[in-house]
């Protein structure tokens, strides 16, 4: 008997009425003859609402005792939703994360999973049951409760999926898919019918908000396909898949990008490789990410060095290197502040080499300066004034034809 | 080295302000150099939020789930409580009730103690930290989430103390101890430095809210002194221990009351067992709690039979033995609402057969009727019109001169 794997996020399960929305679609579903698991996340704030408490007592809470504080909002939304389902008539029952048999490394707030134990869920499954598990959740060998950090519920989902053989897991979100960029900045921006894991990959890390990387990875790693799709109406969403699976005349399949970005650059550095890794470990160890990277050789002895952060964390930066200025040797720091990131995003990209120049070249048509490049096989990144991001994302939205409906042809 | 428990209810770790307080007591108790283990319930009106949450979903909500969802209650207060402690310097470490061992029987919402493996709660005590763990809950052999309900944080205190041999059990509360009858009725009532099992027992099933019967039972049975106080000050409560310590001169240690009592009474009902013990049994089919019950034998064939009851029960009540009328044999039901229970407790009553002529002689001469009366042991309970109750409480406690100091003597 088939096996179908539903995530429902938080927004769709922010209150009793939606649960009743949330539950219809299971029922359905289950209508259709198929074994039903559903991971859930909190309801709506609640995650939020637990942080502010612990924010009362401590700036840094216990990381433990935050994870049992946390684990208590999925708890609350299997139970309810358990309650609506068996209210209607549908055999249903409720596991939290040590219970659903999800075991975890020994990590507070970004544990990753290790095993599940499926027993208990799949005697459930086969009298029929639907099973309820809470997301984001787990537990260590020693029975300490852990959680999963950001997007972890998606990540529950599939790593349930593919434990339990699942063919495909449905991630039911308020957005309606994946699309080739975010609708709110572009206003052609289009749906998604397919994206390969390595795009979908991309976009996520890139910024798009939909699905959490860690969540992709583990269906990559599966083989598992995902599908994204919007929890209030029953369009099609986006199917996540192998890339061998599909066909696409497209080279570039989304457009990302991230605001509030700022570029630094150290000056007269020494030009050797240990001097260039102090600077990346005295940032590493202040937990402060950086991203494009570009290092310019001036002469044998000096060099300077470029990156770019998100703007929030720029004083902490410039306090952590300022404070080590004589051991790290360089001259001076320069900042600029106001810059924006935008990415295109596609497999197709690799073998065609003419897609970054298009990019460059549309860009420049319209005057927009690009200050900093960044690529990988299947992807472009562009550091650009903030000023000019809502044309630059229309601009290439348009140069590389994504409001136009792919021709997929699937086997 | 010694072991305290101690047991802090709903209200005082009803906002983060009060676990501040709540942490205070505790870090005065662990700096006397004790282990300290403390048990919670959920903060202020959490429960009650969450059982009206399910409310909106079932009349019946299914019960496995609503103990999952009642669970959470007291794991979002052991997680800040710790926070506050971890914050303040001071090791601490949170359990819920299947982290700290605690098996249940497999019931839902009323669950009894089975056993309670210490082996965790012990190893953290012994590297001194304070160890707070979920009252109210516990988990069945086969993982399952249960609660004991009413006065369950009290139990589950008292059980983990008698499991860990701790010397004694402190009950936190928002009364200051067991007083001779309840402050608010009666102006004179005066806080017991002593009870004896047995009488806080009865003056618990007689409407004396401080503590559960179950926890009284649990304590007697482990030979566990409790102690009742406040949360709020630090004045001295009331300690609850086997009445071979104590000696007292006084026969009556305490009044008790309920309100909003009705009695019922079956006329012409055939005077045979089997057609008493089919009321009894088809009352009790409905869940309807029965308390005081007197028959009365008219003639070798007819009996009368009256008990009382809760007042928000009757028409439940009368609806179960209308129906059944033929089946059971009566002829006709009469019953008298706006009625009180007033009993009196005490140990040395059972040697003192002259204390319920005593009572029943001070009732009469203020005038007031008595409608039933029943006696044990250690109490004797009468029904009253409820319009004479405060006037009856107050003659008892001068009768008994129960606001005069008892002249306790410790061994």
């Amino acid at each position: 008997m088939a096996l179908t794997v539903m995530k429902f996020g938080g927004t769709s399960v922010a209150t009793v009425e939606r649960l009743q929305k949330v539950a219809d679609r299971i029922i359905r579903q289950k209508e259709q003859g198929d074994q039903v698991l559903v991971v859930v996340s909190a309801m709506g704030k609640t995650t939020d609402q637990l942080v502010a408490m612990a924010g009362e007592i401590s700036e840094q809470p216990s990381k433990r005792e935050m994870d049992v504080l946390l684990a208590t909002g999925e708890q609350v939304t299997i139970a309810l939703l358990s309650m609506v389902l068996i209210e209607r008539g549908c055999p249903a029952i409720s596991y939290t994360g040590w219970q659903a048999g999800v075991k975890t490394e020994a990590v507070h707030g970004s544990a990753r999973i290790l095993t599940i134990d499926t027993t208990a869920i799949r005697s459930q499954l086969k009298v029929g049951r639907i099973v309820i598990v809470a997301g984001f959740q787990g537990v260590t060998e020693a029975g300490t409760i852990t959680t999963l950090g950001r997007g972890g519920s998606d990540t529950s989902a599939v790593a349930l999926a593919a434990a339990l053989g699942a063919k495909h897991c449905e991630i039911y979100t308020d957005v309606a898919g994946v699309f080739t960029s975010d609708p709110r900045y572009v206003k052609k921006a289009r749906k998604l019918k397919e994206i390969s894991y390595d795009e979908m990959l991309e976009m996520a890390y890139l910024g798009a908000g939909v699905l959490h990387p860690r969540a992709v990875e583990y269906a990559k790693n599966s083989h598992l396909e995902l599908v994204v799709r919007s929890s209030f109406s029953d369009e099609e969403g986006t199917v996540i898949k192998e890339e061998a699976t599909m066909e696409t005349s497209k080279s570039v399949r989304g457009l990302a990008f991230e605001k509030n970005v700022t570029k630094v650059t150290l000056l007269g550095l020494p030009n050797n490789v240990p001097a260039v890794s102090s600077v990346f470990d005295a940032i590493a160890a202040q937990h402060i990410n950086i991203d494009v990277i570009v290092q310019n050789v001036l002469n044998k002895a000096k060099t300077s060095l470029s990156f770019t952060l998100d703007s929030d964390f720029l004083n902490e930066l410039l306090d952590v290197l300022n404070t080590k200025k004589n051991e790290l040797g360089f001259e001076e720091i320069v900042h600029e502040s106001g810059l924006s990131k935008v990415s295109i995003v596609g497999s197709g990209m690799a073998s065609n080499p003419g897609v970054a120049a298009q990019m460059f070249h549309a860009l420049a048509e319209k005057g927009i300066k690009v200050k900093m490049i960044s690529t990988s096989e299947i992807k472009v990144s562009t550091i650009i004034d903030e000023t000019n991001l809502l044309e630059a994302l229309d601009t290439l939205h348009e140069t590389f034809e994504l409001a136009q409906e792919e021709s997929v042809h699937l086997h």
